[in-house]
């Protein structure tokens, strides 16, 4: 598709820029951002339509981190004033509950209920004020002399071949993009753990069962109760890997929630029709070093972790944070300290997010291979979590998200 | 072996007592001293000779609740003078060390290190200085009318088979022992996992390599150096499930943990002659519940845990613990309350234990079947350990011992 056929307007593509961003998703625009508003000159380019990209439903929970670094990129207006703040989150197993006062258990830190979507929203906005260039639809994106001095990247708008030359490029295309891709075999570490099952979502514009989420074990499978404002909700049931959402009716789906959740909750369900409804797989990967030469990897491009726990788009972030002050670094000091170290300070932080993220999966999903005794332990971590302030503290922390 | 033979005195076998304990191991020998020290009656049959028992080469972190009980059987005074009180514990992680502070994580709490052989021999004085009922070499034992009002054990004391009626018999006997066996498979649920490793276990008469434990995971397995005395060590390395102690040299041993151990451990070891070389296999297991109608489990009948965090003495001493109350206000009071409750509390402490033994096996051990992940997660999780006191806080907590 051309951008005159998608709408997109015509636009004039630099020949020259300090950094390409590839992926014009949240990390990338939020690296865009951060850059522009320190002077440094960037373009991104991103290979969906703007349209898609921000029909994409994700996560909704931000760090106390994230949400000042969307505040300090000048973005936070509408998720301070529409963001639902929460100071505790639930846990459930089986019919029990138990409330972690994460504001207590933390000295004051909290998490923002604020869509992925809607952050997406509010930097696009923020691009458009500034005047940024953002490329939608740039297809067949390569990445060149990533270990030179001089890297370069091509791309297609429509029927035109483009070419940019940059300092860096920082690789912000997710998962399936071509900036990992770019790095050859032997200089990528890559770590990997798919499990053995997916989460069912639905969106729906109804009140949300509890003011706040509940991440719920249970010998059915794990929930989770989430929402996206007071009036609409996201809910998610554990799934196999062989199911089809065409197979999952909206009253099937409810009836599903409401038998995964401890009893008085799910008597309080409020069910409606769906405005979405997927399945997703579950992994965890993580590629290291997260540098190849000239070219930078942040986020999930360099990372996945499963969603439980709420780490995918605050790691993005946190990756973002690390990235953007080693490049203002390098062009307004000459430092290079922030750049050379950018892989493993970014990685530390990752590796533990990723165990957070796994723990909190193994411990409330179902695993039919983990047999009763690894149910019992499931258990055990449930009923020690209850009776110990230090367990419910390591669960805060981690919630809140640890510290940059 | 007659009575005669074994070099035991002929005994006096009572024709009815107040409880039966099955198995004369730390658990019978100190609930038998606990019982009695309030009035009980109560007699002990084991099936081994008593320098069998006394030759057993077990578990040596006394957790405080034990120490506690230990002086309120009156059986602490060798145990304060000789023992070792640690108010810290090492975890080590290839070539990092990290000081879990016991002491200052959880207000004060310690544990001491001394042997459960000690243990063993100090309770045998005990009972032999107060005249208590201890008949070694019983065999053939049998438990009848568990769920009747009237319960007898039956056994054989070289050619005589004796009879004793009482009021509860007490399943202090172990893994292999009659008593769980006495129960039917369709009263009892048995939790079970089996590690794919053993831990191969060095004696020497050598000063510890490091004041306090280390526990170490490597790359190449786990190892725990452990003391007896500030001049006998008590050294393990993870070893294989079809490995032989007989092909295992000392050197070779000695050669092995060193490679197990953080470089400035290894290069201050201290190597002599073995004292005693065993290979033990790793096992959790739960049998509930812990009653059957008069009999009640104890300890390994009931419950084994892998050898990582020392919890299988102590948990039978919280068994016995609750075991000796309830039998106590039963006898004193006529109060049920604490036998209906005996089983539902020890197991409320015994899979928080299991929990915990479980973790610090599966973080610090090779699993090769958990792939380079695993492995990242293994190092993640001591990297947050290293970086959060509530990490270590729940480390500790459970490491001194959870509350009764």
């Amino acid at each position: 598709m051309t951008p005159a056929l998608s709408g997109q307007k015509p636009v004039d593509v630099p020949a020259r820029t300090g950094v390409v961003i590839v992926g014009g998703g949240p990390s990338g625009l939020l690296l865009s951002q951060l850059l522009h508003l320190a002077g440094v000159d960037n373009v991104v380019l991103e290979r969906r339509s703007r349209a898609y990209v921000l029909s994409r439903i994700r996560a909704g929970v931000l760090e106390q981190g994230t949400v000042d670094l969307l505040r300090k990129a000048g973005v936070g207006a509408r998720m301070d004033r529409e963001g639902l703040v929460h100071d505790g989150v639930e846990i459930a197993f089986h019919d029990r509950r138990l409330r972690i006062d994460l504001a207590d258990l933390t000295g004051g830190r909290t998490v923002m209920v604020y869509g992925q979507t809607e952050v997406t929203a509010d930097l696009y906005a923020a691009r458009d004020a500034m005047g940024g260039t953002v490329l939608h639809e740039a297809e067949d994106v390569a990445l060149h002399d990533l270990e030179g001095t001089q890297p370069f990247v091509t791309f297609r708008l429509g029927e035109t071949v483009h070419r940019i030359d940059c300092d860096f490029v920082a690789g912000c295309d997710g998962f399936h993009g071509v900036s990992r891709q770019s790095i050859p075999a032997d200089r990528l570490r890559q770590f990997e753990m798919v499990y053995p099952f997916g989460w069912l979502g639905l969106l729906a514009d109804v009140p949300p069962v509890h003011e706040e989420l509940i991440y719920a074990g249970h010998e059915r499978g794990f929930a989770l109760c989430s929402m996206r404002s007071p009036t609409r909700s996201r809910y998610y049931v554990q799934c196999g890997l062989d199911e089809r959402v065409e197979d999952w009716s909206d009253d099937r789906f409810w009836e599903a929630l409401a038998a995964h959740l401890p009893a008085d909750i799910a008597a309080r369900l409020v069910t409606g029709p769906s405005i979405e409804k997927s399945i997703a797989p579950l992994r965890s990967f993580v590629a290291e070093p997260m540098r190849f030469g000239r070219l930078f990897l942040a986020g999930d491009a360099a990372h996945i972790v499963p969603p439980t726990g709420a780490k995918g788009l605050n790691l993005a972030a946190s990756d973002i944070h690390y990235l953007s002050e080693a490049l203002i670094a390098h062009y307004r000091q000459g430092d290079e300290g922030g750049l050379a170290a950018y892989s493993d300070r970014a990685l530390a932080r990752v590796w533990k997010a990723e165990r957070f993220s796994w723990w909190m999966t193994t411990t409330l999903h179902r695993f039919p291979d983990k047999g009763e005794f690894g149910a019992r332990m499931q258990q055990a971590e449930f009923d020690y979590l209850a009776s110990s302030r230090a367990a419910q503290t390591t669960l805060a922390e981690n919630y809140v998200g640890l510290p940059y």
